[in-house]
């Protein structure tokens, strides 16, 4: 399927002035221990390696952004989930936006911007067949990371495919102002629900009522009573629950949850940090009464769906009905802390490392 | 179960002046003869008879408005349908809005409103358990029948249940200006969907766009290109045609129809004065390519939703989210030109009739 390497050398020469060559060092994220708990930075070790050379049907990739995700946490440990653990002393993987440096792929040139699943590096050599060009049209390319990829994608099927969402409906998003909240919110919003975030600062609460125009937004570091605060800014009860956040933030909106509401289970990011040993307790609010369904869902598994709901989602952005923040690290250096930020909600809307 | 006759005498007396005794005769629509192909006046017979007396656990209602509507074709034809047709020389069913003027049912009392299945006449004597209070708040009690009633029900399962209506969605209704048509666009609008309305007049057309706020309407009478009206105003193709006349109005939608597309089938009124024998013709457009579902639906089958879709409709009419209109006509005498004038699309909104 590759193109002979020597083909491809010709395709690149030309382009030599936009497409530098490979420097002869590659900095890399490796996982330098599985952390207990809260992980740190002396969990992960920054490794100056070689620049790849890409295989047959491969192609050597410069990362311009990388992704920092929640599920991260998960592949640090060595548990059964959906997503594979990493190996202690191997490098980190992660959803990477870059430019093609030299290809061996029949479909990629030199030049082209792609996307995939990369590493926590400076450059990757892939099989070609794993990336995507990347089509953002007039905006930044870093939205494939976010509003466009995979947090958009996950914040459509949350609330369409997995939570049904009706107009009328009163949805509650958790982690509202984060890459995956901020948007289910605004969706829905978009779909004639009203629309609830909860949050963990004012000025993220203001930004969700103000410039993405959710109906309310609750601050819950702030609130005494958060229950009650839920409660009041849902009088019709809560038709459908966004969940990123598990734990007490989640307890406080599932006493609301009315008739026929939908869970759609997205993340926990208050349980990530916990062993297994340290299950959580809480009110055992789930009644058959309310008919509730409860539901965890992983965005990969509705694969057939992304090309519709790409559609929308650039059509949204375009036509301003839904808008985007980028929290964005400069410097591969510091991924780490970027990463460790998530725990404490240090970004607005998408965390980013930019490269190089 | 019903309570003893003389016990609701009694409740019954404070209110003579509020619910007069009933007169001598009651006027009530027969079924004169089974129609081939149109139904004329001929096929109607009024007849002046007494006022029932109610039995134990009955009801004796007078009744305020009447519902006509496109599937009672279907009742006056010998044939398999959903609903058990019409026996000639036999009265005439519809679904009335009226007041309680006797009762032997537990529940209800004298001058009381309400609703039910009940004849083409000026009272019926019906189980008290098939009636249902009526709540329509501030609004008229006629949106019982319109609205609020089946019609809004109709439309709301139509788009959401089996329409599954996506935010971003494009959607197409036929027959858009009459009771179930201008309801399912507007809760297609809320639902934040691209509405467009197929309709008969240009007045009509302006109220869609105008009042109801349809992105777009096509007066199908003075299109010389329908198929080709309905691509220009769905630029993106049909997403869910929301289907109530069948035909060639139909033809020119399923052209249009985008992958992953519904069809929601509620009706066809253009084919119900046709004939078995006269199966009409047109395109076989469903191919496999676009995946699309063509779905009949029934409303009476989502009994278990109406509490909550009454609670959705009544707020949005408050709220004037949601706006309808009624044709009324005057007088059970003219009951058959209503019911007649819905086949040439003489009515905007609900048509009801007017008694006494």
């Amino acid at each position: 399927m590759g193109r002979p390497r020597a083909r491809a050398a010709r395709v690149m020469a030309p382009r030599v002035d936009v497409c530098p060559m490979a420097p002869d060092t590659n900095r890399r994220w490796l996982l330098a221990s599985r952390p207990t708990g809260e992980p740190t930075r002396e969990d992960f070790e920054l490794e100056a390696a070689a620049v790849p050379e890409p295989g047959p049907g491969e192609v050597l990739v410069r990362t311009r952004y990388m992704s920092v995700d929640p599920y991260m946490r998960g592949r640090m440990r060595d548990a059964d989930s959906y997503a594979d653990p990493w190996a202690v002393g191997e490098p980190m993987r992660a959803r990477c936006v870059g430019e093609v440096v030299e290809s061996n792929h029949r479909d990629l040139t030199a030049g082209e911007t792609v996307t995939g699943n990369l590493y926590w590096s400076e450059y990757a050599a892939v099989d070609g067949d794993d990336l995507e060009p990347v089509d953002t049209g007039d905006l930044p390319v870093s939205t494939a990371l976010g509003v466009l990829g995979m947090p958009g994608r996950t914040a459509y099927v949350g609330t369409v495919d997995v939570g049904r969402v009706e107009p009328g409906d009163t949805v509650v998003v958790s982690a509202a102002a984060g890459a995956v909240g901020s948007v289910a919110g605004q969706i829905a919003r978009v779909a004639g629900c009203r629309v609830v975030g909860i949050t963990g600062t004012e000025e993220k609460a203001d930004w969700l009522t103000g410039e993405l125009g959710f109906d309310a937004a609750i601050d819950y570091r702030a609130a005494d009573d958060l229950a009650g605060a839920v409660g009041e800014a849902c009088p019709y009860g809560v038709d459908l629950y966004f969940e990123n956040v598990g734990g007490e933030v989640s307890d406080a909106v599932t006493g609301h949850l009315a008739d026929y509401s939908r869970v759609a289970v997205c993340g926990k990011i208050a349980l990530y940090n916990r062993e297994d040993g340290e299950v959580t307790r809480g009110p055992r609010r789930l009644h058959q009464r309310t008919r509730t369904r409860v539901e965890g869902f992983i965005v990969s598994d509705h694969a057939h769906r992304f090309e519709h709901i790409g559609d929308r989602l650039r059509r949204w952005v375009a036509e301003e009905e839904i808008r985007y923040r980028e929290t964005v690290t400069e410097g591969i250096e510091d991924a780490p802390e970027a990463f460790l930020g998530l725990f404490e909600g240090a970004n607005v809307g998408k965390q980013l490392v930019r490269v190089g």
